[in-house]
């Protein structure tokens, strides 16, 4: 890509243009809000950090709700990307506790990094002013977790693997299981709280472990 | 002790007096900073609350992030007695699924109420801020929780009645496992999220299930 299109960027169109501009905005904005919180934060910051106009900035989003609301999803949306896109497939004879755990890692390891922490605890305390940023984060994030868990186990069950009759509430189980102690944990008692990557590692097989005591065929 | 005391309150000594005080301050402090949070909240609007002069919310309570610290521990550990505080002990013969599940209905139906949920909110969203808030409800609630059933595991283990080496571990996941998906789900989605009497019992029926596939001996 980059060797035929040396000036790719260059020569976008317009709505690669405004793609861009609007990425822009809001990672600008998640900078800011994530430190400065909602009623801390003036479109006029956000308009400085991203270098464009602010009347560009309104040309994207009509107002500082709006553009909040688009920044909690968009981060929830590229942490979740990042969990569940490209899963690999089970295939027959891999290990299924290894196979479990690696999920389990990959999930606890998009979390538990500072700046979803902070868009968590920012969420959650504007969740009775704006009651859609707690939607966004719950469908983005948990919700869809399970979903996807709940489809993978759905098939893992139909061919045997799993002993699992009801996939949406192994897939909770198994979802919580393996986030909440970590994540409760860095909530309330800050990043220091956060595990390392070996940590992580111990929780995750932990939790699989039980699960699979429970569900394996 | 009423028929034998019956002018209890009026005629309590000044260590009595002293306590209602402290008492009725606690309280009007957790409705008002419950509703404005702690930027929002004045100590003349507390001792209002309260029917006390300020100078003795002052002699209570050094200062506003002293009084706010006191009132998220005493509510904390109001919640906590309320779960801990005359647990049944396990008696040979008793239904051990039945002996978990209600335990763990009590725990939900303790946390599960729009006045704590919304105490949760308000810490988490003060951590950074105050970070001996996330520690007094860290470890008033979760903490204490764990290590009370922690307790209790060990000595179902000593008597062969579960299969657990590790009761710290097997504690944390029967609290997550119990707490977390409908915590999640009302911390996000607001109160009208907190499941019903009906919805709690199947969920800590399903909790306890998981939990004693993996752990009965």
């Amino acid at each position: 890509m980059k060797t035929e299109k040396p000036a790719d960027f260059l020569e976008a169109g317009p709505r690669d243009r405004s793609a861009d501009k609007r990425s822009s905005i809001l990672n600008a904005a998640a900078e800011i809000f994530l430190n400065g919180g909602f009623l801390g934060t003036s479109m006029d910051e956000i308009a400085a950090k991203a270098r464009v106009a602010k009347q560009t900035v309104y040309a994207h989003f009509s107002n500082k709700r709006d553009l909040f609301v688009a920044m909690v999803s968009a981060l929830t949306n590229q942490a979740s990307d990042r969990v569940h896109v490209g899963v690999p497939e089970f295939h027959e004879g891999d290990d299924l506790k290894r196979y479990l755990t690696d999920y389990a890692v990959r999930q606890l390891q998009v979390v538990l990094t500072p700046r979803i922490i902070r868009l968590r605890r920012l969420v959650i305390s504007e969740v009775l002013r704006f009651p859609e940023l707690g939607e966004a984060l719950y469908s983005g994030g948990p919700g869809r977790s399970i979903m996807s868990l709940a489809a993978i186990f759905e098939r893992l069950a139909e061919r045997g693997v799993l002993a699992i009759r009801n996939p949406s509430l192994a897939a909770s189980q198994f979802n919580w299981l393996v986030m909440s102690a970590p994540l409760n944990r860095a909530m309330l008692l800050g990043d220091d709280a956060i595990p390392s990557a070996s940590e992580l590692q111990k929780h995750a097989a932990e939790s699989v472990q039980l699960f699979l005591a429970a569900y394996r065929q």
